[in-house]
């Protein structure tokens, strides 16, 4: 009989089957504020974290990223990709899995899906940038691409902000309109609208989450009227970016990791030392946020790394009642830690 | 009943189990020679690859690193990390998992234990620079440092190299016994030492491979004679060395990936510029390897991504024939990919 791995060696593993099942136990409204709260809380704690641009491997066809950080108590790193033409092989765009350590052993301690969850963090920090930068009362949000990524940005304005009107606008017909079924079911008003220009009248909050990977202009400057409030999501690779500059020089700009940003975000179009303000100095009262109702705020969206790392804490917390996940044989767990070969060879003859 | 993932959801596995299977599968003096040759292989097409130093979170007890390369078709990663205290607590010092993906998709395509496989290919790592810098004949290994790694230096020094003899020393007699035992029982002559010093007596090959997370001296100056080849491998980690500084001095220095060993090696203690050639300059035949039996030549190995590289590319084709793997729900797989929300409602409803 061979020995069964003991308890030091497994590591809970959350499959896509288990993240939904626990999306579904809990109610995919309540996990996209429960995830914005823990967005928030981290990122008030921005000093605390070890903070990198993200390691990227960039090809012809797309980019791999890693995206560790540490607070120093836990460890966590997200693998990503992004490949734009996956979606013609029938692939997601982006597909990613993570992993939460302990800081103090090394030793991981949840391996997870994460094509779902990037959805869900990077939907719960647009809805924590808006309710942060976005003008008093507004109620209608103008969404700009309607891929993977549209209907979860969607349902997190209304879950965290109360925005309950949409407009949608995507380039191919028929994600609009799917969009917008799920949207109407989940009881928003999902307008499906012809242009983006179109998209755009009368919301005072714009998200932009489109997929290729080029310099686009998907808004133009004569689209952005006064006192909007931008998400600017889909610009986060270097070459890919979809506002015009115009824009971006009449916004006040704000970023998660300025060092990340000016490589992948629209401000990668701008001058490296034009001014933009963290999302972290605006929650710690260090740098102010909107100040008029006729100032364009612009939050230049790329996906970091403590967004990821909130992410994991929700699943682990998530995890822990729910006991939705299964249990991976991944670290080797001799009897003595010192002699890894002895393991190796009691295996064979057992 | 809740539909199953599809084909393109699921990921091979390889657990500690199946990798242990899999040697066993293949016999471990095999696959350190598959290896090794493998390493070789990858490290002459050097310019065909990513490189950069790994990424590493350093903390009071340890290091966690993430060491990512690609060679323009394939890209793996390795998660790693380092806790000498580990051993305290009946854990590894070392636990690592590593993933091989698409660079054309950013798909993974297998995610594997590493901590075994860390242990194998840093063997086959000592093995291929021995095969290429120790003087000829040699027959007697000193090894320093019985730990999880000794074993299979050892072993590997045996199946690449032929050295039938290993001299060994460990802090611990305890772990110098049990190393000794596994070596007798593998066929070799292994003779317990009492001192470092004991140990490298008519040895021409020594490998240091000790771990505490400091400088330490575990070879001084007149321990090394003339004309040895001595393999450095616990100095990986900025403020940990094993060898006296006058000892570089005396010996030409080879290296995998100079911008990182710089950083965590022996050299460490040296200035930036002192001059050392990459392995794989020898092995192209642009820069000499030993050039006279009374040269010391000396490999400052800390481990790179391109033997992770090399390793889980083994293990990919291992697996292609023997099976072990499990398969892992890992990738969200909707049947339109851009409605990644369809998919999760359809959870639901199931």
């Amino acid at each position: 009989m061979i020995p069964q791995p003991s308890k030091a060696a497994l590591v809970p593993f959350v499959s896509v089957q288990n993240m939904m099942a626990l999306v579904h136990d809990i109610g995919l409204e309540n996990v996209l504020c429960q995830l914005t709260a823990l967005v928030e809380e981290d990122y008030r704690r921005w000093p605390a974290f070890e903070k990198c641009a993200r390691l990227a491997s960039h090809s012809k066809l797309g980019v791999i990223e890693l995206m560790p950080t540490s607070d120093g108590v836990d460890y966590s790193f997200k693998y990503v990709n992004g490949h734009p033409a996956n979606t013609r092989a029938g692939r997601q765009t982006v597909a990613a899995l993570g992993l939460l350590a302990e800081v103090a052993t090394g030793y991981p301690v949840l391996l997870c899906e994460m094509t779902l969850l990037t959805a869900l963090r990077t939907a719960a920090t647009s809805a924590m940038a808006t309710r942060l930068l976005a003008p008093k009362g507004a109620d209608t949000l103008a969404l700009i691409g309607a891929g993977a990524q549209g209907v979860f940005q969607a349902l997190a304005m209304k879950a965290v902000c109360g925005i309950g009107a949409v407009r949608l606008f995507d380039i191919d017909p028929a994600a609009t309109r799917t969009c917008a079924t799920h949207l109407w079911a989940k009881g928003m008003t999902a307008i499906e609208c012809e242009s983006a220009q179109s998209a755009v009248q009368g919301a005072q909050v714009i998200t932009t989450c489109t997929a290729d990977k080029q310099h686009a202009t998907i808004l133009t400057d004569n689209m952005v009227g006064a006192g909007v409030h931008i998400n600017a999501l889909g610009g986060d690779c270097p070459g890919k970016t979809e506002l015009h500059r115009d824009i971006l020089l009449r916004s006040d700009i704000f970023v998660e990791f300025a060092e990340q940003t000016r490589i992948e975000g629209e401000i990668q179009q701008l001058p490296s030392d034009h001014p933009v303000t963290e999302l972290a100095d605006v929650l710690s009262g260090q740098a102010p946020g909107r100040q008029s109702d006729r100032q364009i705020t612009l939050f230049d969206g790329v996906g970091f790394a403590i967004e990821d790392f909130s992410a994991l804490r929700w699943v682990r917390r998530a995890v822990a009642t729910n006991l939705r996940f299964d249990l991976l044989d991944l670290l080797a767990d001799p009897d003595e830690p010192r002699d890894l070969y002895g393991m190796l060879m009691r295996a064979k003859v057992s």
